[in-house]
């Protein structure tokens, strides 16, 4: 694993490291990680890279890494950098027949989502997309539920990600996440909506394998002087039928990471929340509510239990969704490799129509979330 | 206390009773409680009246109580009859110069609303609306919070209220609630968004103290053959640039009474549910999350005492909270009756205005919410 | 009904008279409601009491009763004295034919119980003691679950009764509930034990329908200079080889009213927490974990539904389980008043014999808990 | 990082290896992974290795290994195999200068522990015992919040440890961690005390850093024919004037790993749940109940924050708090290597001294479980 970012100075980098560490078959074996070479440079010495696969830039680590023999050069790059510039090094990696890890969302528009699709599809390799909150094995076992038909013909999706670091305009302070994610000329059209509205809507279309038909969004800015929003909600459309509302927000003081799903169908519910990672909530017509906790258990689906690092009862985390993600698409590269079919529980990690998906997302929301006339707008499709 | 509707066949009634009951200055001392003369009369005699004061209409009973002494005539009537019959008892009350209790939704049109409304400022006597909800000490703690500006300005408001009794075609099993209410001839214009949406949206303008400007609904109707709608959502703004969401259902299988509100300003936020009713979550930007758990304790503001009857740590519940309306409700009659100004802790139940409002979102919510084209409708005022 | 203690300013005669009220079949008609004639006076007026029912003394009260038409006399007295107080007017309520409802524990001695006792067998009068917690809904549906075996044979019994307020020596302020609580003089050998403990101890063999055997405690007093225990534990031996532990403080500081058993067979367990009252946690050894919520609903056991007032999803408290006792024990003097045979839904409520091995469980644990030496000391009878 | 035991049959090597990987410092070199060797063989190849590094036994491992340059051997050995197999491998490593990561309980008697904290003394070599529960990061913040007085001096310590699995005699199944954990051969004295009590009493002294004086002990075998313990619970004396309860079970059906303690001063309290581990929640004399949820924020502490991986909000697990004792044990190990004074914050990890201690409770509380007649049993110092 190369790696495109995640200097010592950032965390989401250190989380996407241990993930990759965490199940021994992925190793660390170049990188640029940060734009200051300095810090490149310093960081991977603490990763214990040697000094010649440490590089200054993006640019120089494909040129030079392509140039080792095929068995010593990265098999693939992980890029975990501000979304404007997830596009290029994505790119460069896949013309050069390298398999791609990348933070959501996708890339900074539409567009060069829609090329990074075609180039995956032109070559057959890889792509994952760290949608984390879908690795989560409480998350697999809600979909494995409405998959076999517990819940019966859905109906209804509630999914909400609140969150309130973002109460004052703390990217004046600087030396935080707040500014590049803040700021359109990194983060891209949306601010909120693209940084959690995303994770909430893939979350509500992984878990109900159905996609979105229609939104009717309100977005908002409540700090002033932001130049994105901070906060939205819309009511959604879904396929058969099924609608909802998908709710935003980074500016509800108080919260902190609460990401949660609720859906519902003719024969019951369930419940799942990002602060309670381990528990799945089960509500039925015809019997008392069940609480599910995670770890390896007889009443898990297969889906979950294949996702299940700890015996019951033994809580897992937001490192272990995340390497589930990396376990999964390093595990579907090595199958492809082997000339192997890769296995549906191995597929099961978001990919680059994921991607598209998001960037279509926040391409829908926006012009919806501004519109004050129009009521309903249909998905675009990039 | 007379009393319309409340039979022994019905739920609610006995609710109502206790709740007058509880506190030792109500009793009851007449009423007609069911349009089958034979029902009224048996639950008359289980409850104690002399047959003389046990009426086969409430037309009777208006009628020959307005013939007794004032002093043994009922001071007020609570009406706890479906939508249909909440107009024409009160209306006879107030002309008679009968005070009036009655169940939410006031009543079966905006119109009826209205006249009531003008009725009551004609007279000047008391109608309370049993909008339970906003009955429960940690409602009230939540309020006086607001009111005191703890939370700072305020931003978004998320109200919800999800059952899932309707999920099946019950109505047509008769022997239960569900009949009338999902019938346009009994309910009125809508079924769960006069059902349990009127006490949401309630609930969000009694602790905010703001009122909602403007609606952006959808409306469904999920289980076929059903005449009203038992599913909506809907975007809300209020005063004072705050935003929010409002959810209300009666098919989310497996759910039983989940009515909860979190309202967020940029100093912290709060969190109530109903079915966890004795604890007031409280979030905030510089200090960790607090839990305040009812019962008499040192940490509550003056409005959460007045409502509350246990010591710290001892749960109150649903029956309590009715109490608190018809507690404060008589001691304002009798306030009023003494000649004195009621104190504002007195004052706060819900009144006629509530009841005119409650049927304004009613009506705003059904011409919002199968309106495809227009985005945002403006609160109609009746 | 009569009263003896109970004035307005006391906090359980309060919660006993509403408990009372609720189900509008009983009537304060006298009392006698402080040991300060002005505080009874004031306070029976303010209970609309005519001023020849309100006493200065309980002697006086029993005496002049008597001389009334029995039509017109109290059918029963509660009692709700400081311990010291309840032996001498529940006897001259025995003795003058009056059925007693009293707060636990029973007593100030055991001898005094056993008195009791006897009276009552000799008399054929009802006595109800108010083990409040045993009136809970969710813990009847623990009763009744365990009672028709679906736990297997039992193993196991944790129960706790924990709080803090007094960490610290408060009954010195005056003015609070503390001093009589915490004087020997008043309260009897123990104090927390007496006090709470019983309560935890009646619980446990209310529950699951078995006597402790043998206990092996220690108590202490945390806050200096109180002449009674404010704390303790003591591991247990129930019948049918069940062991378990008990734990009582009122030093706990942050704890507010936190009673809570958990209860476990070889086929599954429960767990019942007052502070989430309307919960009732099911474990299973071959199924998820159940959340039974409460109010009116199928998954509920007969013993449950009876004692419930509210629908499905509709809480209950603290006053509803008071008006449990109240109202089984009102039906059961009724059913006997009428020659007829109480069910056994009437006649589920704490009796004399609850009170007589309350005041065991206090003999018991005194003897235990301050004794170095022997270990397990068998149950003291009376 | 060597590893005796951990094959691929078996739950808990996985979690070792994760934990120890996840920080990308530590590096599995060579192993005896079990006593087949085939299993072994066919382990060690799925874990990377080379198949000159993968052992039939430890004796080769040890012999082997010390044949290798310096540069190229284990740095430590991690030992995850039944008690019965935990002293001979650890002493060996000792004794040829490797340093030693063992699970608890650390040996199969306690005369073994004596020796291995002699030979640790002898060597200055390092010695981690994987007391998991105390690698919490909210395990750390209660230490730290007791530490620094805020609770006050403390007073009651209530620590339990409620299990199910062994609800069942399945150790005659085969092919579960049943067998060897309820065979006196392999797992000592203890059953239940020694797998699972000896994890509470740990948590207890580690976060109250109060050493436990005198226990008062009842063991019980409640599933026939089972030759050890499956259930206990224990009063105990601790210093400082401090009491408590120690609750340990196995065959309470339907938990799961239900690890729990709630620790009391006269300021305040506070309660943790491996369960929900990421929550510590506060009570205080004078202000609401705190919920402080773990992830990196200002509210946590040096010592949480240094083991801490996540930001804020973002849960961590069972699998993160090995890798606390791993990361804290490996730097140490560094620094002494570099001839560096590890800090307070690396030494933060149990030690032999834990293991020794951890051996004396095992001896203590089997002498007093099954000891009728003497009450308090002082700790037994090996």
């Amino acid at each position: 694993m190369g790696m495109v970012g995640g200097g010592s100075d950032a965390f989401i980098g250190a989380i996407h490291r241990r993930a990759a560490f965490m199940d021994n078959f992925i190793e660390l074996v170049c990188g640029c990680f940060s734009v200051d070479p300095e810090i490149s440079r310093s960081s991977g010495r603490e990763y214990f890279l040697p000094g010649h696969r440490i590089y200054d830039s993006y640019h120089d680590m494909f040129e030079r890494e392509m140039q080792l023999p095929e068995e010593e050069r990265m098999d693939f790059v992980t890029i975990v950098t501000p979304n404007k510039w997830h596009f290029e090094p994505a790119m460069m990696a896949l013309e050069r027949g390298i398999h791609v890890v990348i933070d959501k969302p996708m890339t900074f528009s539409l567009e060069e989502a829609k090329q990074l699709q075609q180039k995956v599809e032109e070559t057959g390799l890889v792509l994952a997309l760290t949608h984390v909150y879908s690795g989560y094995p409480a998350v697999k076992e809600a979909k494995a539920r409405i998959a076999n038909g517990e819940l019966g013909n859905l109906r209804k999706v509630y999914v909400e990600y609140t969150q309130g670091w973002l109460s004052q305009r703390i990217e004046l302070d600087g030396g935080n996440n707040a500014g590049w994610r803040t700021n359109p000329k990194t983060t891209g059209k949306a601010g909120c909506m693209g940084d959690i509205g995303t994770h909430a809507w893939h979350l509500a279309e992984y878990i109900t394998g159905l996609k979105v038909l229609e939104v009717c969004a309100d977005l908002n800015t409540y700090v002033e002087g932001r130049p994105v929003d901070d906060d939205g909600a819309s009511l959604l459309r879904l396929e058969e039928n099924v609608t909802g509302v998908l709710m935003a927000t980074q500016v509800a003081t108080g919260e902190a990471n609460n990401i949660r799903v609720r859906i519902y169908g003719d024969k019951g519910g369930l419940e799942w929340r990002q602060m309670d990672s381990n528990r799945l909530i089960l509500r039925w017509g015809d019997k008392p509510v069940e609480e599910l906790y995670m770890g390896n258990n007889e009443h898990l689906s297969q889906l979950a239990k294949w996702n299940t690092r700890t015996p019951a009862g033994h809580p897992e985390g937001f490192i272990e969704a995340f390497a589930n993600i990396y376990r999964n698409f390093a595990l579907t590269v090595m199958a492809k490799r082997a000339g192997e079919e890769p296995t549906g529980l191995m597929l099961d990690f978001p990919t680059v129509y994921d991607g598209v998906r998001g960037m279509e997302f926040v391409e829908t929301m926006v012009k919806s979330g501004y519109d004050n006339d129009a009521k309903w707008h249909e998905w675009i499709n990039g």
